[in-house]
């Protein structure tokens, strides 16, 4: 039985690890509270970056000496393997730590173990606290280790009546500043953003963090099929973020910053991309794409999260916030579960996710 | 200064002059509390339906005898005119009411004057008290007063990505059981329910109140320009609501319950409607077409309340919520400000006014 001391210890080191969110791919967000007997924190911990020290490895260090006797509580597994760095089940050993309490199993096959290695030991280890939490905070790592294809939100910006601009295209603006700042932060938080070659061109997007100080700035990815959409001089092309343009394979690219994939159905292979995209240690992907572009995720059963801004603002013409997605009748509808609704200055964000588990590709 | 007990009795008269939306038009809906000197109350009423007592009637009968030196707490100023009933200021002064409380005042010619009665007489008054939530609680009688035509609530239910079908306009169900329940409430606090010929031809729908006990029927009015759309047999013709088929003037009328109404833009004209509408004691009007007659109200600067249920559904094509507004670009939005998002079961419901006041026809 999980005590409110134990749950509040397991509820604040999953805050810590949202901290890690956008900086620690490939590996997972990681966050650790140590309490000694009486309950008091000794200690506290993030993973902050691949190659850096892991959560339980930082809280050790705050804990020193006080880590003897204590309670660990990880938000997941604690490792088993050598890495970069130590595994941790052999730290937490050697401190004294007496108990440890995971949230969630590691299911990655070369970590996996840390729990059966600590109760060799004599540690004492319960899992399970607060798992569906700590699971939504890793949700990106979670769904990367698990479809083997880097975890996809789509962001949208809409009317009430789903419209992305009027009927001439015009869009500046319908959400209100504070969206768009608070889209910065979805930035920050996710490995790469991704638009395809119809925003490139209408849009000529800088797609890097602007407004959140020490930020790592994502992989900025534009699909462009026909290699024609980003041209020299494009903003993307600064060095505010690393930029990838994604062309097809008979396509001659003519920037540095070009790889060529196989074409699909609709312009360049969208599972090549995500598996390219999964190769460098992309695990997340915000999707910040055209209608089009939502479409064939959508169609391709690989959105994973859906957040919308809505604008209170009606237009009644103009493109909408989705297209194409292969959807003829009610019966083939995408159904999703609001998980969030909050108010952005005027605007409305909603979250969604799919209510089924995402299709395998 | 407004005491807390004066603010909770006017929150309470609010509270209660909502229990008659849907029974009082032409009449507003009133709520009134009468305090004794000690701040206990011992009277309380709302106006239930025309031609029945007023609220501040119905509340001095409760209070009987202790309404003597008490305060009264009436969401409108009272009526210094005799009607179907007599004159409310006056009916105060008798009971020796010392104290008159009251938010908005009467802005019809008929009946105001009350607070001038009531000073005349000696009773204390004041206004103004939740002046904005009493106000809102009455905006359709209100508005219809100053713009001379009914209020109009325009409801909708569509997809995050603004569909109300799918591509082969299928679309049982969008929204939840619960969403559509809820629009029965709409439906029992209007006095009129109004949709087009399209969606009399799509749906056949029946467009009465079902699932609450004691509503009272809005009438029914289908906009049926060429006076082929409703057919006789169709479930709107049935008794269980009263019926109005308006038709152009040019066309002969096959059913009895159509009415003749000039052309306008795009069929029927809608000022003539809501002209016939408020002729007829309809102060509220839900709008309930589809994305062509919202349109066409749109246009008007006719929509004074917007009430959308969106569906965590995604479906990429098929028709969208609002077309045809008259607008092509962004300057011309049509802006609203968002007064309530509430869940209702797996669904969102998003309230929004417009951000200035309804032009003027």
């Amino acid at each position: 039985m999980a005590t409110t001391a134990d749950i509040t210890a397991m509820r604040r080191a999953i805050a810590l690890a949202a901290r890690g969110l956008g900086s620690t791919s490939p590996n997972p967000v990681v966050g650790c509270v140590i309490t000694d007997a009486s309950g008091r924190t000794v200690g506290e911990g993030h993973h902050q970056r691949a190659g850096g020290p892991h959560a339980e490895v930082n809280a050790l260090r705050a804990a020193a000496g006080r880590a003897r006797g204590a309670t660990a509580y990880v938000t997941l597994e604690p490792c088993n393997h050598t890495g970069r760095t130590g595994p941790c089940a052999q730290a937490l050993i050697e401190a004294g730590v007496q108990r440890v309490v995971h949230a969630v199993s590691d299911p990655t096959p070369q970590a996996t173990g840390g729990a059966d290695t600590l109760r060799a030991a004599g540690v004492r280890v319960e899992h399970g606290l607060l798992g569906a939490e700590a699971e939504a905070g890793n949700t990106a790592w979670l769904t990367s280790v698990r479809l083997g294809r880097p975890h996809v939100s789509w962001k949208y910006a809409a009317t009430l009546d789903g419209r992305i601009a009027a009927l001439d295209r015009s869009s500046r603006w319908i959400t209100s500043p504070e969206s768009r700042a608070d889209v910065h932060r979805l930035r920050a938080e996710c490995d790469a953003v991704v638009v395809g070659s119809g925003t490139a061109r209408a849009d000529d997007p800088h797609l890097a963090v602007r407004g959140i100080p020490g930020a790592v700035q994502p992989l900025r990815v534009v699909i462009d099929t026909e290699g024609t959409a980003v041209r020299p001089g494009a903003r993307v092309l600064d060095d505010a973020a690393p930029t990838l343009i994604a062309v097809a394979d008979d396509v001659h690219p003519v920037l540095p910053e070009a790889i060529r994939l196989p074409r699909g159905e609709r312009g360049v292979s969208l599972p090549a991309l995500l598996d390219a995209l999964q190769q460098r240690g992309v695990r997340s992907v915000l999707l910040e794409g055209g209608p089009t572009l939502a479409g064939a995720f959508a169609a391709l059963g690989a959105i994973d999260k859906v957040i919308g801004y809505l604008a209170p603002v009606l237009l009644g013409a103009g493109p909408t916030a989705l297209a194409d997605a292969g959807i003829s009748t009610i019966g083939e509808a995408l159904r999703l579960d609001m998980t969030e609704t909050v108010r952005i200055g005027p605007d409305l964000r909603i979250t969604a996710i799919p209510s089924t588990a995402p299709k395998e590709r």
